[in-house]
């Protein structure tokens, strides 16, 4: 598989996810069955527009590429058929369906945002933005405060994925060694730190 | 008239609609007059923004050229001037000014996102997000769910306008015909939609 | 000093008095320690972001070099450091920082957007928008309306500010002045009107 390659399987199994997992929070809030459309796009394709507009590189991927869309409404039609199934499953299904495509995405972003000649430093924050982008503009639509400053080792999850890959690039190593590196690395974290409850510390006033 | 100067003259009145709206919404809200503006333009020239910076036309018409501007702050001077006879029209006049703003938007936003070689799919959807792009905008300031997942009927309508549209432009017929047709169809969807309290299915939950 | 180098310096200065102002925001809100960074970094970055996507200038400087976001997040850092002097502090001390912020942010904006030929009206616009982008973002993520809409003479205090720079840089005065004198206007304006309760007239319901 050529990198180009690989960077779009990538890119487009974390857009699925996301539709999935957008489409699954518009069920829950009572949506109807094209604002369950409009979220689970929104949450599949925000993060990687903005990254996209970000480091310059428009019309952005999601827009040249109809796929990207249709993945995401995939992601939205199998959640609204599967709804019954996916009600009965652990809530440990949505949080991995989540962190998956956080994974994803933190990596495709870092990668995208460097192959473009990006600083490290900006690669790695851009990954982070294409991981939390979708979520954040779902949770805004859904008038809530965002998930990246609610939730304890969410963003922080994506930035260290998106280290992992950035550092892993530098070397010789095949490129998808340092990709798997990063999801794991995001993917674990995530699902981890949200089965032990893991916390980072409030600032305490004075 | 040529099509460019169509598709402007269509952009402009879309513009002043919708700014006219944005302050109706603003002076309901009680701001201030200042606020008025900001979200006059915001809702005015938002969808058009978005719909741009997506298809990689930057800098965007409408800060290139300042009569778009200018457009959106007449819509809300006028609101503000007229505020008193707004008051005594029945409700159907906003959601009739409302729907031709969308119109005018969906078609508008179509048709640039095709001359610049967006795919059909993706190009429907850019239209739709420039009809509905400035009232969510409005809405996510105003700090409440944007009506583009509240209100039935709403993107739907966009939807259409932008999908009979683009099908139109596939033939020989006059460009001027088939975003006709688009308005058509997007604001007798919306107005009637409107009048009848037309729903789109809710997704039960299991 | 060079122009360049002079606006520089104004737009880093900016981006730290907005990191550490949006980092305030964030431990008066009880976010976790990466929450209040995340917020420093959208309130110190998101108004240029979305001005130099306006007016095409991308990637945007705050990607392309590292130094801004480093900017943001120093701002961040010295806010957490210094919460408990910041405590003991009037009210007063963080209006000045964000009034600081809100002019240097307003100039810079609108010179930039003059240098890459933008009309005037759209110049004063988008130094408007640079200086209150970053608390708009940081607002929306607090799920709250955003300070433009509610707070009194604050976008009027920027858009000031803005004009008078680009009135200035038609002259031949050097541009230092021009900018110095835009500054001075939005700082003071915003740090006056908030000291004597200057209101808007709200638009009356007829």
């Amino acid at each position: 598989m050529t990198p180009e390659r690989l960077l779009f399987v990538v890119d487009l199994a974390g857009t699925l996810f996301f539709g999935l997992e957008g489409a699954l929070a518009a069920i829950a809030g009572r949506l109807d069955v094209f604002g369950v459309m409009v979220l689970a796009f929104a949450t599949a394709l925000g993060g990687g527009l903005v990254r996209d507009v970000l480091i310059g590189a428009i019309p952005p991927a999601a827009i040249r590429d109809p796929r990207y869309a249709i993945a995401g409404f995939v992601g939205g039609g199998v959640a609204i058929a599967l709804r019954r199934v996916v009600a009965r499953m652990p809530v440990a299904v949505s949080t991995g369906l989540d962190a998956a495509g956080l994974a994803l995405f933190a990596v495709s972003g870092a990668v995208k945002a460097h192959d473009v000649g990006i600083a490290p430093l900006m690669a790695v924050l851009m990954g982070t933005i294409t991981g939390v982008g979708g979520g954040t503009i779902r949770d805004l639509f859904l008038a809530r405060v965002p998930a990246v400053l609610r939730v304890d080792v969410y963003a922080v999850a994506a930035l260290a994925g998106a280290t992992v890959t950035i550092l892993g690039l530098g070397g010789d190593r095949p490129r998808a060694v340092s990709m798997a590196a990063g999801a794991a690395a995001c993917f674990l974290l995530r699902v981890v730190s949200a089965r032990q409850g893991w916390n980072l510390p409030r600032i305490g006033r004075p």
